[in-house]
């Protein structure tokens, strides 16, 4: 384990992304987006993986140069062509274009295709909270869940963020995978040598399983509920909603056609869209009531629901966003830790890219 | 178990309705909203909750002559007051204003306050499908819920309704509470003297519990995902959102403030809002491309994922929506079975209001 800076790990990430030669503002964008993975604890979204976004450059299936264009749109909606670009970009520009629709709409609402991986769902909507809105992102991704009843994989991990602002409190942020826990959490598993617990993946033939590296051997994570009997075809749900509003509104692929975000794995035939699809939205709270008084209620709904009576052996109740902001004030005081395996590929990156190492 | 036609229990409610001296046309929209969800198989949300709404309106929380009022508005959004109407009526006034918005704005999105149950989330729904739109409806409820970490009830089951239209197949439509299990089948669980499965509720001391009869002892129903390991801060999330949405956007009451839908339990001192709230949106689907694109897509995503392969046991995968139309089909043909204590509190209510009985 190595510690790097913020600023160094976000440089380091600008610098690839100038390298693959994205214009200075996108290379920018992206950067900021990717490292607020980091910053956040959400580990798995950030610098770990700016040699898998490389890697997709190279194989031609990301466009460092895209024309991000809107090719349909009413007052309050927008669908968006990201030309190939890169996720953290395009999901930037459309959340941009989802609060200029608001400003004057009250609301806006924003489908994207022909895009990728976009980050974490939650640094986007956090865009919109600066502006005095609620933020809302999802966006499809590669198959790896199977639905209720189901033993093929036809759903990526599908998140939602929605970000709430307040007035002195923090604002309020979901920020979740529609299964029952994220890929991430596999591969910190895997890297362990530990079971996952039941009701996280099943095997090839739909069985419960805790071996996390069933995914490799036809296996498929499960919908946020686990099972039937608890809930699992609301998960499935949840995911497949992510996947109508991002995928078959704006024309990307959906389903089981969702390419994948590694390069090695060759992108399913007969494509049904272009690339992978978001769904971006912002609504100005006083689109509905006056500021003042949202956020006045928001502080008192915060604070209310952290005085809920925890239960034994528990400290506290939390507010979603509460742990992500702890750890950002930390990672921006203390560093970010990198496990030895992402600080070499991050190195051999830099050679490989001539840029700066870390 | 006595069976009945749609067209008497929906009769017999209407003439219910207007016996409280609601207006002709809110006694019809009341009716349909409420008999819907006996027609689709959701049996704890139709006629069996009739001498509820008439408990509520002879405690004085229930106005049958509401003066519905759109009190702040741009073009894709409105608040409204929904002055303490039946929410079967004010939830149905507030679609419709939501659906002229989406006609303009392209999207339309109303927050609802000073209103109580609504029925079933996804009958909303089902109107902006007819108008070629996604419907969305959620609103709050009493609180029965505790938060992850949490032993007091905070959220209500808080369910959410999403509607997308397709071609040639019948719509998507996914209707849930944001629970593991909706509350109606704990009551079912309770009748057969049957225990829950583990997950579905916890004890006052935040322990699991299989006991059907926990919420009378001071336990909680839990969020979707039942607990930390397997992903319950999600249904806290989603529980939280849906309240958010319903409440603060609209100025009603939110989480341990929601008033209780029983007309014995006194409300919540020192209300933050007026009555219950709830949100409905449309979407117009040809606001983010051409329509026939739209549904033709729909339609492929239909039919691709009714074409999963099911695990071993099961015959197929459904689509949401999928149970609840087949249930429709079969009692418009055959008719609704109500089991004898509903049937006896309808026949007593209906010679307590001077209406002509079933």
């Amino acid at each position: 384990m190595e510690i790097f800076s913020y600023e160094i790990l976000k440089n380091l990430s600008c610098q690839v992304f100038l390298a693959m030669g994205c214009p200075s503002e996108h290379a920018q964008l992206a950067a900021d987006a990717l490292v607020a993975a980091d910053l956040r604890g959400i580990d798995s979204h950030g610098v770990a993986r700016l040699s898998g976004y490389v890697r997709l450059w190279e194989a031609g299936r990301i466009n460092p140069t895209p024309n991000i264009e809107v090719v349909y749109e009413t007052p309050s909606t927008a669908t968006i062509d990201g030309d190939a670009g890169l996720g953290l970009v395009v999901a930037s520009k459309a959340m941009e274009i989802a609060i200029e629709k608001a400003k004057i709409a009250g609301t806006g609402w924003v489908a994207v295709r022909n895009s990728n991986h976009f980050g974490i769902a939650g640094y986007h909507t956090l865009k919109a909270v600066k502006q005095d809105m609620i933020g809302i992102a999802m966006t499809n991704a590669s198959p790896l869940v199977a639905p209720t009843f189901a033993v093929e994989r036809m759903l990526g991990t599908n998140p939602i963020a929605v970000a709430i602002p307040a007035l002195h409190q923090p604002p309020f942020v979901a920020d979740f995978a529609t299964t029952t826990a994220a890929n991430g959490k596999l591969e910190i598993l895997q890297r362990k040598n530990q079971d996952a617990p039941l009701g996280w993946i099943q095997d090839k033939k739909g069985q419960p399983s805790s071996n996390p590296n069933e995914l490799k051997q036809g296996g498929a994570l499960l919908p946020l509920g686990s099972d039937r009997e608890h809930g699992s075809h609301k998960g499935y749900c949840l995911g497949a909603v992510v996947d109508i509003f991002s995928a078959v509104f704006s024309g990307a692929n959906y389903g089981p056609w969702a390419p994948p975000f590694v390069s090695f794995l060759p992108l399913p035939p007969d494509p049904v869209g272009l690339g992978l699809g978001h769904f971006l939205g912002a609504m100005r709270i006083d689109a509905f009531r006056p500021a003042h008084e949202f956020k006045a209620n928001m502080d008192r709904w915060i604070s209310r629901f952290r005085a809920t009576k925890p239960a034994e052996g528990y400290e506290k109740v939390l507010i979603p966003g509460d742990p992500e902001r702890a750890m950002e004030i930390e990672r921006l005081e203390n560093g970010i830790p990198l496990v030895a395996s992402v600080v070499a590929d991050l190195r051999a990156l830099a050679e490989r890219m001539g840029v700066e190492s870390i």
